[in-house]
């Protein structure tokens, strides 16, 4: 069997080729190729699903939760909604080339900074099969090259969706290797190819925060991740409070799982008493449950608030679940969420002005809401045609990912001979 | 003694506190604080100089080499260069609060991505004390806090200009622990420091490649980074002779301690024979050694060439030392600096329109430039106005990085009560 080191080098020598000419490749080219995969998606859509029920009765008899199962699964409708989703990457312009700005210099030289892919990306996903047909899309959008490392339980089922891209990139003569699925996902290969930084460029975890903490510990990679969405909305004094009532159940409530989900809930002291009562017991309606503190604690009265630890705040529930606190001042509530969040999304209700922009500017977070929702912050919904995740970074991408997070620039000096004196 | 691991989180803390300062000022507060900084290294001009006396003596009874012992010392010009440096920082606009981009979606929710500071920076230097001028007022201006930390043969220096910072930062009523220089600047504080990931943002190294490795393998933050110039200057087939010589000349000899100096030379294989003895006679001429290969080598009759091996080929020689080696094509040029260049710098002197544009697009590099020296890459030259260092790094920034790389961005979102359906 070949050394696991030797085989990490193969694979990333080959995505490092196969970037050359994906890089070059023009947006038509790209665009040719995401076609073919649709065609190839649909061609080979039997032989998906066949892999895909091995893989899932495997998994049932591994006795995985039906969460897992849920994740796992690829129906007929599944194939379409992937055929879609490159469909609409397919439409969006081509980041690549674009010339973010430019000048001359008083000595003549002309400078320009132009878009360019990142190069080879390292996108490690876990049990959804559609990321490999997803993802990578975005990447081969981009210009980059694509080692695609899934779950091993959805193993049949990414070899099959490899096989539609070799088959869609051969059709467009472009390089099979730009989007290759690792045969073998087990964790050492990966802990190998998690070294070359001189071969990959970038590492994108698609999954739970466990996965991006173990990677963090391995990784040599430069990495675009998003850990904990600790999301709050703060109802201000000055809210609305129908309005309020609803961006808080929305935040919790419409999707509960997801990282843009509220987990906290502050309400400033002067309405508590009459905003709390009914909005907590429509929450409870819904099947939410809810951790306080002593002042949140008293408002629930028909409804069970257990007493919130340190801890209580600092947890992503992904869940019906949601801690409330009463705050004295927009200062307080500002504190809590810089002090407790996750720097993610947080969403302040008020019509005073001055507490909005206040918010704004002294929250700490990839986005800042006045309101509306954090079930927002999407690339999708903030108009980005597409995501690869939500960044809690600084450097780089912060907040929804698109395709220009996919890619860097490159520094174009045109001169007539100029030297420096 | 205190505890280094209670040492690093008071130091930290600190700094995120007064981070939030720093971010809310206007300009004007921040040059504020510039104009009294180089008010201060003014009025304690006699202590600095007294205290790098005594760093210097202290370098000297150790044996540093000369070198070294120059890049300590800090002479009254030198004050005076540290001061013109803060004013033209002063002179700069201000970046943070710049709206990159913004729109407003069908479902009438208005977004805004707008500039903000990183937060707080730990600037890792070693011998030369201006860094802790130069680069925490480049932290000040964007809005930063900056933890600085130099080398312990600097520490009385280094601390001298502490008080300067501290000095001017309360002269403008912004937080004295904006600017923080490290009174124990031993290896296990730092190693403390660089794991505290949720309270620095960056770390940024200026110093060799040997520091970056060593903080490489200890730090938990992200790091804004450059590693080795191993740059190239190309001299294609269609290349005018004499500008080819004076750009081969300037990249090399002009200042060749640098990182943007180049390190090998390419020569296209039809014009070897009457390009190199000539250029290669020049450059010794100044005191330049070789490495080559055989091809070379046949053209360096009255110059010594030793055999390059592929370590050559790596090497960032930072002296008068080149590469040179005959390539066959355009191909083999382009090939060649992406496999032994460090994605640094790199230029073509070519009169060809086509080879100009593919070696632009095909040289994987931050800065790829046509007809002029390497030596133009950088903050000042680029007209960025300023430069904290020159990243190879792809993400984040990439070539010169100036304020902006020293920012990152929020979305802003307004709504009017919207939720997600």
């Amino acid at each position: 069997m070949e050394n696991l080191h030797l085989q990490a080098m193969r694979i990333a020598t080959a995505a490092r080729e196969a970037a050359g000419g994906i890089a070059g490749a023009g947006g038509g080219e790209k665009n040719a190729a995401l076609a073919a995969l649709t065609q190839a998606l649909r061609s080979r859509r039997k032989k998906i699903i066949a892999a895909n029920k091995k893989d899932v009765a495997a998994a049932q008899r591994a006795g995985q939760p039906d969460a897992f199962i849920d994740r796992l699964t690829v129906t007929p409708a599944g194939v379409e909604k992937m055929i879609a989703g490159v469909q609409q990457i397919t439409a969006l312009p081509d980041p690549v080339g674009q010339v973010l700005d430019g000048w001359t210099r008083p000595n003549g030289l002309r400078l320009e900074r132009v878009r360019v892919p990142l190069g080879v990306l390292l996108i490690i996903f876990e049990s959804r099969p559609n990321v490999a047909i997803d993802a990578a899309a975005l990447a081969i959008k981009s210009g980059n090259a694509a080692i695609l490392r899934g779950g091993k339980e959805a193993l049949n089922t990414n070899l099959e969706l490899g096989e539609c891209w070799r088959d869609a990139l051969s059709a467009a003569q472009l390089p099979p290797d730009a989007a290759q699925i690792l045969a073998t996902p087990d964790r050492e290969l990966l802990n190998e190819l998690l070294k070359l930084s001189t071969l990959i460029d970038v590492a994108i975890p698609r999954g739970g925060k466990e996965l991006i903490r173990a990677l963090l510990e391995n990784s040599r990679l430069p990495m675009l991740k998003h850990l904990d969405g600790v999301c709050h909305v703060y109802v201000d004094s000055a809210a609305d409070l129908a309005m309020a009532q609803d961006v808080v159940f929305n935040a919790k409530v419409q999707r509960p799982g997801v990282c843009n989900a509220a987990e906290t809930l502050l309400v400033h002291q002067d309405l508590a008493a009459k905003f709390l009562p009914p909005c907590l017991a429509a929450l409870s309606g819904a099947g939410v449950q809810f951790f306080g503190d002593h002042a949140a604690m008293k408002y629930g009265k028909n409804v069970a608030i257990t007493h919130a630890t340190p801890e209580s705040w600092r947890t992503e529930y992904s869940a019906l679940t949601l801690n409330v606190a009463v705050v004295k001042s927009l200062s307080a509530a500002i504190q809590h969420i810089n002090n407790y969040g996750s720097h993610h999304t947080d969403a302040i209700v008020t019509r005073d002005l001055d507490a909005a922009t206040r918010f704004q500017k002294e929250v700490d977070s990839a986005a800042v809401m006045v309101n509306c929702s954090t079930r927002f912050n999407d690339g999708f919904e903030f108009g980005l045609g597409a995501e690869i995740g939500i960044s809690t970074d600084k450097l780089h991408a912060r907040g929804p990912v698109g395709l220009e997070g996919l890619t860097t620039y490159k520094w174009l000096v045109h001169g007539t001979g100029q030297v420096r004196t």
